[in-house]
């Protein structure tokens, strides 16, 4: 995959930091608003950033992993789920449906036929991958195609008008795809990447643990972010990877979610470093794996609201922030504007 | 002032927490909205609560020892920045326009005629406190006066429909009149509760120190919360807790800012605990006291966004969090619903 993907250009910070400075309240006072506003304006390469036709993307994907026990709830859930998106009836519709966000559903290798429907992408590889338990999830051919299929959709978004991509998933076993990939990719203990996910209790974890291991005793740790993905990964998360890429090389602000979402930017980082300056980081997950993406990130999230769902609910929610940053850059007064002094 | 201040009745609860388990989620996979959602149920008194006319009220006052130099901006700022909330130009008139939040700016004492002005509830007691470096802010009958109007505010706003206040505040000097109170009221040492304010220096905030503690030597830390707010009160201050305590005895949800109106809730809380339930606290402020606060009132707010601006800006950067909450509850299928299997 060829990539055009170069990091914002830095040269406007000056006068963006000025025209944030000129806005009647003290230097800084809008905290974290206002490295946001600079890094969109950057993003966009413009003194008036404005946000257009946001949209929340959810890709599902089912694993083979699942049906050894990886997780609380059973497979048919990731599939039930994606009707429950379609109904509108999810915790993403509500949110997206209050702030104003676009909600399209990528099925990425969910185990059910869906046929045509609207508001569902069609972008299956495989009816699951296989189980990593006992060989590799999908071939690297698969992987690849995953990714540039993730790309094409942000592509195509951005295409449409679309410059803000906020990040979802649905994948019944997918927090254990993503702490194998964590493991991989940071070098961390995997023990200290594997956390409860959708509410495991302690003799879940233990078995999840267990059961990581076993994989890892197979698969080993690959050196190259594509092998991971292959032996480890979800069709959802390679897709979204690629996704992140592609919203990238297109100057899309890219909304990252959780754990699930960050280890497939930990591939996207892997492969192109420059993805990173187009990241806001939502939210703090509950997922004991995810404060540990963040540090190998550097990455510092909007909120910490203990969060564990996925779906996007945390970019969704993180959402109304960018709106406020962009807001405040473009509609507040100046000092001189509204007449009021300055510190003295 | 005879209040009418029960805390919500706590019997909905089982039947609230049930709604919330059946939502199409992993259990308590929605965090700290989960709580909100139940806070917000109960203070209603519904299973079905929603927000009416949610309304964001700036409290805006002047304060006599501003002239002594407890602030880096002239007590000028104070009318120049009502003109400005009137002019839609200020950052708390952005993030109401974003949010759908009504605004409305109270002069509680501002030292400035501005006659008559839509938008402007002219609620002034005086153009400005006395210098509480040399006698005290205001005598105890206007604090209670204070008390008493922001009291009717909050009452008259119920009476129009509207079920959330959002507090917000301007005043050059106030945070110095807020630590103050802080200390008054928490009993920690003065030291630790003054802060930067809008922007000081180190000498600034060694000057702001240095008089706040020749305050308190002529002052002393008088024993009822009555005659805290007469001896180092805003008026602003003073009419935000008659706002609270109004609001509470309506069943409004209040959602409380940064340090100065934490301050005021100090007030409000110390004159009837009842208040609390019905708060939430959007953000942790930038403010140094602020922590000192809110572990008195053993409060966790919603975001940290190193805010420390004032005019309810957090207050209105939590609502869209509020809105989630209560529509997360209201608009998600459930497990039964959707035919969504639960955990195994």
């Amino acid at each position: 995959m060829q990539l055009e993907l170069t990091p914002p250009d830095p040269r406007l910070a000056p006068l963006l930091q000025q025209r944030i400075d000129e806005k009647t309240k003290p230097p800084g006072a809008l905290g974290r608003l206002e490295s946001l506003a600079l890094q969109i304006g950057l993003i966009q390469g413009s003194q008036h950033p404005e946000i257009r036709q946001p949209q929340v993307v959810v890709f599902a994907g089912d694993h083979g992993a699942a049906r050894a026990g990886v997780s609380a709830f059973p497979q048919d859930v990731t599939w039930q789920m994606v009707e429950n998106f379609l109904q509108g009836g999810a915790a993403i519709n509500v949110f997206c449906r209050q702030f104003g966000l676009g909600l399209s559903v990528v099925d990425a290798g969910v185990n059910h036929d869906f046929g045509k429907r609207p508001g569902l992408v069609d972008a299956k590889l495989r009816k699951s991958t296989h189980n990593y338990l006992e060989t590799p999830a999908m071939s690297p051919d698969e992987a690849q195609q995953a990714l540039a299929r993730g790309r094409k959709l942000a592509h195509d978004l951005a295409g449409n008008g679309c410059n803000l991509l906020g990040l979802g998933e649905m994948g019944i076993g997918n927090t254990a795809s993503a702490s194998l990939i964590t493991h991989c990719l940071t070098g961390q203990p995997l023990a200290d990447v594997v956390g409860r996910g959708t509410g495991l209790d302690d003799a879940g974890l233990a078995r999840k643990r267990a059961l990581l291991e076993q994989a890892v005793a197979r698969g080993g740790r690959p050196a190259t972010p594509l092998e991971v993905l292959a032996e480890y990964g979800g069709f959802e998360i390679a897709m979204m990877a690629g996704a992140m890429l592609g919203a990238a090389e297109r100057r899309m602000l890219v909304l990252v979610d959780g754990f699930i979402v960050t280890s497939a930017l930990l591939v996207a980082h892997a492969l192109a470093p420059a993805v990173l300056p187009y990241c806001v980081f939502a939210h703090r997950s509950q997922e004991a794996g995810h404060r540990i993406q963040l540090q190998h990130l550097n990455a510092d999230p909007l909120m910490d609201l203990d969060l564990r769902l996925g779906e996007g609910t945390g970019a969704a929610l993180a959402y109304p922030l960018i709106q406020a940053a962009v807001g405040f850059l473009n509609d507040m007064a100046s000092f001189s504007a509204a007449g009021v002094s300055t510190a003295g």
